[in-house]
């Protein structure tokens, strides 16, 4: 195989590495079409786990899933002031359909608030209407120029929750309850932290009143904006004429909410914990969590090997986990290909655990059982195979967790810091700064010019300093907030 | 509510009866873009369990799924000739990106053939990697110019399986596996009974080999095209290089099949099983199994009702059922509504058990069971009602399926008719006619022009008639092979 030499280290190219990294795992590949990529299998089983997550804590919140239209008539888009200048510039445009011109040109969503709040207004009559839940599983387009497989791309694949409410404090509840939901998943899921809090107005939503974001530190000390939940206030809802007959008389216009996480989140997995050899998929996440490799000389022992590593497999397969259901175990068993070989290709794409058993382990009755996040080694007895693996993984699952964040704060400053400093810091290997913000859009936009650096968010209460920075970091006037700056995708 | 007055009947005006249950039922709803749909909640939550049953069928038998850009360049589509030929005209085509006029246009994907065979072009280098068992859920979209709700829309949601593999017999056999695990699914999932053939080459999809199909019986007496499989042969291969190093030397064509069911499910369910009060799901792709509807008269006989239906309802959802999983309950506990008004509403929505409870009830110890499907009450015990529930529910799942049985073949004809006989067949109630066809592409067009039937499938052995008919139902030659007659969808 090509792909047989080593992957570029993230020391020395984390750009080439990731490239790599996510082409030799399988998780994606070029498309013939410019900037728009193909989610192969191995990508697709990641985000199909998180699908499931999400979707399960949406309903669980009360969401309900729908599906509206992948095209939005151009003058929908134009309703909506600020909304159409921050996405027209980056629409598809169908002028054809059925061989002749279409009167009015149809946009490839980019987003879909404008066509779901226009039939809202439809549904929508009295205050018993809302909240009005909802959320929509689909793909949109933006033509984006420069592209990365799963982080950017023309197309890309994601959830968009749409959400009406009959008052300002409504709303507010909940793009703040799903910003939430958003940070319980990255981190209890993913094994990724995150810092939330809100974005700053040059950051904000095209359309929204405020936007709130979680993100998240890739081992290159970058920024990952992961999700974002917007509280939308009254702009769609006057925009769309979506209003409700209100419980003390009266008509009054909704107010909405809109949130949305898409298949970057597979990019940023990739980024937050793989390793000079491969991807690492925490548990919850892993299409397999355990891949049995047999070891054998010769064909009687090869026999004698897959039969107890398919016994093994059953076993391991039939065992009653509690949560989150049946183990997921895969038995590599390939012939003429050597276990080191298997080795080497399942921690490339990153399988939590591999169990591997020979004659002489066999003899023994235990397995040895290897860890894909720290390669420790160890041998297990076949009598009490199925609770050290499900402890082992929620253990991994744990682990992933407490080593990213770790990480993350040893790339976080939040001491007093001089903007020379800073510049050099950006320039140099990146990090989470927290300093303070005198508020002023000029200071924003300088910094983001001179240094590249973006202000993330204005963090949550829990993320912010034990002492609150007093001056603002470009031009020491007194700081009105603590920002976190960093370099971001 | 502006929906309080009946459904139009399906004896009186089907065509009618169908949108209005569609609307009413709040499958659906029209958008504001020509031909395509809004999917609503009660539509979707239908579709999810839909694919979520066909996803574990496509599972078991070594499918993993992947996801392929949505737009494809205007040449792709050229390369197979047939297939252009089919396809061209009803594209949408993308002629403008990020403010600028593209190059080359791109279509709209209606079907992934050309996009996903020129990426396994890339990946196939050997037998080895053969087969290659794909499949997608996406969105595609057809410009169609008379579109239905759920029937024929622009844009629809979707599988496309595609495979690849080293010989004929090998795509043969996975065409026509595909094909089984769609009628599996329909019977077993739908209780929508199909018969299954294959197509003659004027019905076939553009650029297969050979087209397979599940064709079901509306209440109309229409057929309904429930789902195809295609052996491509390799036309595909072909055109976009797709070649492997065989086992014993020399480089050859990969063969090719794919096959897709859509949206379009949900029409046929409807189609199927609605009656003149509403529609009616089958247990196992009901969102909600049952539904409970406490009975009382004052506020006193509120809260006692209440709690009961809430005891009952959490031990109903905690109920340990085997298979499929847990009970899936609603407790219809709104307020300032009359029972009566629920039950219309849960009926309109074909939710397929209700429960009620009333004072009196309780000091029974019993509920009233409702069955959906024939509307039977029987009081049971709350003691064993977990039990009584999943036993009812199985039930109705396997009556819904004796009943569409019965009513298709109720409206089959196997006997000799005349052509005359036929056409006023047509003309009137229609049915599914199983007939003598002597093969010539010139009846099967007369008999499509004068009668508006067309031969939905040449059915496979198992549905063929027990004495073979001899002469052709329109010209009168010997009949070279039995054809199923119908109008359709």
């Amino acid at each position: 195989m090509a792909d047989d030499k080593k992957l570029t280290t993230r020391a020395a190219d984390f750009s080439a590495w990731y490239n790599e990294v996510v082409l030799r795992a399988a998780l994606a590949d070029y498309s013939p079409v410019r900037g728009c990529m193909v989610i192969r299998p191995n990508g697709y089983g990641i985000w199909e786990r998180m699908q499931r997550a999400l979707d399960d804590m949406f309903k669980a919140t009360g969401h309900r899933n729908a599906y509206f239209p992948l095209f939005i008539p151009e003058s929908f888009l134009h309703k909506e002031a600020q909304h159409v200048e921050g996405f027209a510039p980056e629409t598809a445009v169908v002028t054809h359909g059925g061989g002749k011109k279409l009167e009015e040109p149809l946009i490839v969503r980019p987003t879909s608030e404008t066509i779901i709040y226009s039939m809202f207004a439809k549904w929508v009559q009295s205050y018993r209407d809302l909240p009005l839940l909802i959320n929509q599983w689909a793909n949109v387009v933006r033509w984006e120029m420069r592209t990365r497989l799963f982080l950017r791309t023309l197309e890309f694949l994601w959830q968009e929750g749409h959400t009406a409410h009959a008052t300002y404090d409504d709303a507010e509840e909940e793009a703040r309850r799903m910003l939430g939901v958003y940070s319980d998943f990255m981190e209890g899921w993913m094994a990724m932290p995150v810092v939330t809090g809100q974005k700053t107005d040059a950051e904000r939503f095209a359309g929204a009143l405020r936007t709130y974001s979680c993100e998240a530190m890739m081992q290159d000390n970058k920024a990952l904006q992961a999700g974002t939940s917007h509280n939308l206030g009254q702009n769609f809802a006057k925009a769309f004429d979506l209003k409700f007959q209100a419980e003390h008389g009266g008509q009054e216009y909704a107010w909405n909410t809109s949130w949305g996480v898409s298949t970057r989140l597979v990019g940023g997995l990739v980024m937050t914990h793989g390793d000079d050899v491969g991807i690492r998929i925490p548990p919850l996440l892993a299409p397999i969590e355990l891949v049995i490799v047999p070891i054998y000389r010769s064909d009687d022992e090869r026999e004698r090997m897959l039969e107890a590593a398919d016994r093994i497999m059953r076993a391991l397969a039939d065992w009653e986990r509690r949560d989150p259901g049946r183990l997921r175990v895969h038995l590599d068993d390939r012939d003429g290909m050597k276990p080191g070989a298997k080795y080497y290709e399942w921690e490339l794409q990153g399988v939590p655990l591999r169990l591997e058993i020979g004659p002489r382990d066999l003899e023994k009755n235990q397995a040895i059982l290897v860890r894909r996040d720290t390669r420790e080694k160890r041998p297990v007895s076949l009598n009490t195979l199925g609770e050290d693996v499900a402890d082992l993984l929620t253990r991994i699952q744990e682990d992933m967790l407490i080593a990213a964040r770790e990480r993350r704060e040893e790339h976080s400053m939040r001491h007093r810091i001089s903007y020379d400093d800073f510049r050099a810091l950006m320039d140099g290997e990146g990090a989470f700064v927290y300093a303070g913000w005198c508020g002023s859009p000029e200071c924003e936009a300088q910094i983001k010019e001179e240094t590249k650096a973006t202000i993330r968010v204005l963090p949550d209460e829990e993320f912010r300093s034990a002492e609150t920075p007093s001056t603002c970091l470009k031009c020491g006037r007194p700081a009105t907030a603590e920002a976190l700056w960093a370099k971001a995708y």
